[in-house]
């Protein structure tokens, strides 16, 4: 039984969590894969660039986020899954040596009318640095399944 | 010297790129480490959820069309890099065995008022299937360098 319904999030409630740090091997990893460009690569390469230093792709920060989420309640949820992203701004680097939170506020949560055993939660997720500084930041909502009569 | 700049970019302008296949273990390996949830880890394990098979995360298909995008013109573009995504909608699941390509539109391009080296062009992406139908569609914004005058 998911520990977490649609009840458990409250329209205006915001919360904290995630403790993820970042380094360069995870930061050239990704790039590998998804992201090569030089300033995702190689910290000498990096210099040459308009970044001016090795810095995460915005994709690998967006997918930190995500696995911090997961972790935090995703994975105990009785979440049926995002149809999409409503938005998503880059505002600040992730660089080697970082460490991330997320703080998560729900926008606005209702009961689909459609469906009326899942409610539709707006999540805006704050990818937070060590210094407080907002890198990242996502909108998107989240059907969520409500707490059956008699469940606890 | 890029190949690409703003100029190459005309609104309307619909292109397609790219031929890349999806594996279970491309699947599996990138949830694992962003999206653990069980109908993106194991085939057996899905067959349980509401996914019923073993689909790719969302963010992997996102990871992978930027890929494609990169290897077919960021790479060998004046791109300055996106500010943020203006949306993000998956429609069908990505499953084992897919071949993925995109077809990028230019939905509008103009010059920057602040900077007026840089284009600003708003592009939408879409990753289609072997079949055609649209698993994933992306709106978002890039600033591109003009051409200089004499640069060829």
């Amino acid at each position: 039984m998911a520990r977490w319904h649609y009840e458990d999030f409250p329209e205006g409630e915001v919360v904290e969590y995630g403790d993820r740090p970042v380094s360069a091997e995870g930061i050239v990893e990704f790039a590998r894969a998804y992201d090569p460009q030089p300033f995702h690569l190689d910290a000498e390469a990096a210099l040459e660039t308009q970044a001016g230093e090795l810095i995460a792709s915005g994709w690998h920060t967006v997918a930190l986020t995500f696995r911090m989420s997961f972790d935090a309640f995703i994975a105990d949820s009785a979440s049926q899954g995002a149809p999409g992203i409503d938005e998503i701004q880059w505002l600040k680097p992730v660089r080697p040596g970082d460490r991330l939170r997320v703080r998560r506020t729900t926008l606005a949560a209702r009961v689909s009318g459609s469906r009326p055993h899942l409610g539709i939660v707006q999540f805006r997720f704050e990818t937070l640095n060590q210094d407080g500084e907002i890198a990242m930041r996502q909108t998107n909502s989240v059907y969520v399944a409500r707490r059956s009569v008699g469940e606890v």
